[in-house]
């Protein structure tokens, strides 16, 4: 049997993160609409307290809680009302002495001296400027306090997090409305094989439609990732090392897909070797699906090779582990997070080769682990991809699973 | 206490529903990349199978299985190779006869006759036509039958599904290049408050940042929908009047921001009343948080109005409740993938109130659930909302829950 010398998974990465000053994404400034959905490049801190004042969460009177004592709807507390605490103005010399209440909107400055608000349900006014309180009030109920959401120095989002809704919310609201974000990488994928035909013909006897180039543009697509074009090129050695030669023009990155046949890998390497000037980085890897796979990685122009096998499922699995993974590791994006579930079937992992098994997550009984069940499918096939929830891993070094036995399940997006 | 007619979350859903017909998204029909992350609005059929020919998996010889018997090693079993399949053409008249077998790339056909392939790595040719292999084959070794992967006539895709790269993939082996997706809908987003100043602005004594103009547009972009324009108005009657019907114009949606204040709620409810020719269709929902919210329907131009809490968390949970659940149910999609967790801490819920409870999530032993520990936050608050991993439900006739129950965590995205 011929042995190539194949890299694990985190090897391959590791090789082409050690070029990693040279394809570090760059990072730009934007403002925080257009920052929503891409991943924030520095940390950021608050310069400021939120809120910068005590902030009623109510409509309602600011009091001194003391003078409420133990009021309640048989024993109303009485207080005057002696001001009113107006939105988006200074509240200025307004303050609650003993016996005094004043009104506050809700988001409005709690006036010094009061430490607490009463709802207006549970006030009634009369004779003018008094006001019957029928509730009494703990210290700092309805108040937030200065700096109670944020203080001042607090580290509101760390670099590497997709930015959320909520996250987009809190910059905001600590006066950041331009941060730093990677800059997304710009991908060409292109296809090869003389077998392969654009999904919108119809195959002739012994052809197949081209699935890779959608896919992995999709899964760019997905990720941030600006495809720059997705390109369907014969078996022709002139025409593909000038398809990955032109592409070093305008891409980050150049996806080669197809060639899983032993002539087409040794091929798609000799031409990555070509159009990559430090040669071919990675000649197969050791993992199931995804052996035939190539780096490379061009230092003048900083763009990043990689060749998939042919099989679809194969393919949009390494471009997972490898490119994407590389990506998440540059930009210091956290570990993407797992379900744990329990393998319904005993399954053995391939010797030697990272195994990424696809399953189908039910949900049991209260207070048990989702039940995770194998979706088996042969090489080259797609359909059991799209029935899957998600994958999980076999290391290198583990023979398998048992049955009931506790996997971490990646959740499809 | 002044109790407002509140509707539960699910009536205020029905409610806007039972307009269904003239609030449905429109249907447009797109290529494959373009429809990459987006809703499918059909269900999806192949109208072929999948390979259409039986497919080998490997680079290897097509062969007759019980030709080899239980060759090995030490007792290879030698045939004669009669012919070679070329990729991407007509295997023609090419069949694999007794004793004799066929060379076949990966993804080349399997010629009539033989039932497995043998990889090349067991094989070895000697004398110029003969082959001896060292490995018995099951039948239907490395071989996928016709229809093995999709058959004619298999769903897909279900319509609902937001299209992942896999689905892509599948749709593309199928030839299916066009397909029918969701337009989107497009949202205007208006932000009210005389205390509200930008992000980008220092706020002044009183005044506080608006925040959901940006959270409310960052979680529409993330559904997929089109922002129109957010636009921060000051609390005065006819510049909101003017602000809500312009938007009709171009908008099949329009959130209004603001209004916690009891003042400034009903100024919002009649504001709505009279830019939507239905009026106002829910006044209050029975929520925690998420109380005060105004929904309503102008039929002639097919706009949505929904007026949210001014308090940021409370504004993008009733967002996501009944804006982003409503575009779910009408586009069909399936329920929300939830997480199974132990909650750590009794908690009371909000009586008659559905409750939504920040949570962050811890992984624990092998087998356990992960452990969810409430975020606390209090109304106006956003860090909480950025700090949390999801948030669970309590239905409104429900409690609380105890500590070490089963909740069903809904992960931010």
């Amino acid at each position: 049997m011929n042995l190539l010398h194949v890299d694990t998974i985190s090897e391959t990465r590791k090789k082409l993160a050690a070029y990693c000053e040279r394809i570090a994404p760059a990072i730009e400034i934007c403002g925080l609409i257009e920052a929503a959905g891409r991943v924030l490049a520095a940390d950021c801190y608050s310069a400021e307290n939120i809120p910068p004042y005590r902030r009623s969460t109510v409509d309602g009177y600011a009091v001194r809680s003391k003078d409420l004592g133990a009021a309640g709807d048989m024993t109303p507390s009485i207080l005057r009302v002696t001001g009113e605490v107006v939105l988006g103005t200074d509240p200025g010399d307004v303050t609650v002495t003993a016996g005094n209440c004043v009104y506050v909107p809700t988001g409005g400055a709690v006036p010094d001296g009061a430490d607490a608000v009463v709802m207006v349900e549970y006030c009634e006014l009369f004779g003018g400027s008094m006001l019957a309180v029928s509730k009494s009030a703990a210290p700092g109920e309805n108040v937030v306090q200065v700096g109670e959401d944020v203080r001042m120095g607090d580290l509101l989002v760390r670099r590497g997090r997709t930015l959320r809704p909520q996250d987009v919310g809190a910059l905001a609201a600590a006066g950041i409305s331009m941060v730093p974000v990677y800059t997304p990488w710009r991908v060409t994928v292109i296809s090869t094989g003389d077998e392969l035909v654009p999904p919108d013909e119809a195959p002739g006897p012994g052809q197949i439609r081209d699935i890779n180039s959608y896919t992995v543009a999709a899964r760019s697509a997905a990720e941030g990732f600006q495809v720059v074009r997705t390109v369907l090129v014969r078996d022709d050695r002139e025409a593909l090392l000038q398809a990955l030669t032109a592409a070093k023009a305008d891409s980050d990155v150049v996806v080669l897909s197809g060639g899983s046949s032993q002539g087409k890998k040794d091929m798609s390497a000799e031409l990555v070797g070509l159009a990559a000037d430090s040669g071919v980085l990675t000649h197969g890897i050791a993992a199931k699906p995804g052996k035939p796979t190539i780096t490379g990685f061009d230092g003048e122009s900083g763009t990043l090779f990689i060749g998939l096998p042919g099989h679809p499922a194969a393919a949009l699995m390494v471009y997972e582990q490898v490119l994407i993974r590389l990506w998440r590791d540059l930009t210091e994006q956290p570990e993407e997070r797992t379900v744990r579930a329990r393998i319904t079937t005993t399954l053995q992992s391939a010797a030697g080769r990272r195994t990424f098994q696809l399953v189908k997550l039910t949900d049991g009984e209260a207070g048990e682990l989702p039940a995770a069940a194998p979706v088996l499918a042969r090489s080259g096939m797609i359909a059991p991809m799209s029935a899957a929830d998600g994958y999980f891993e076999m290391s290198e070094n583990q023979e398998g699973v048992k049955a009931g036995d506790t996997v971490c399940v990646h959740l499809w997006k």
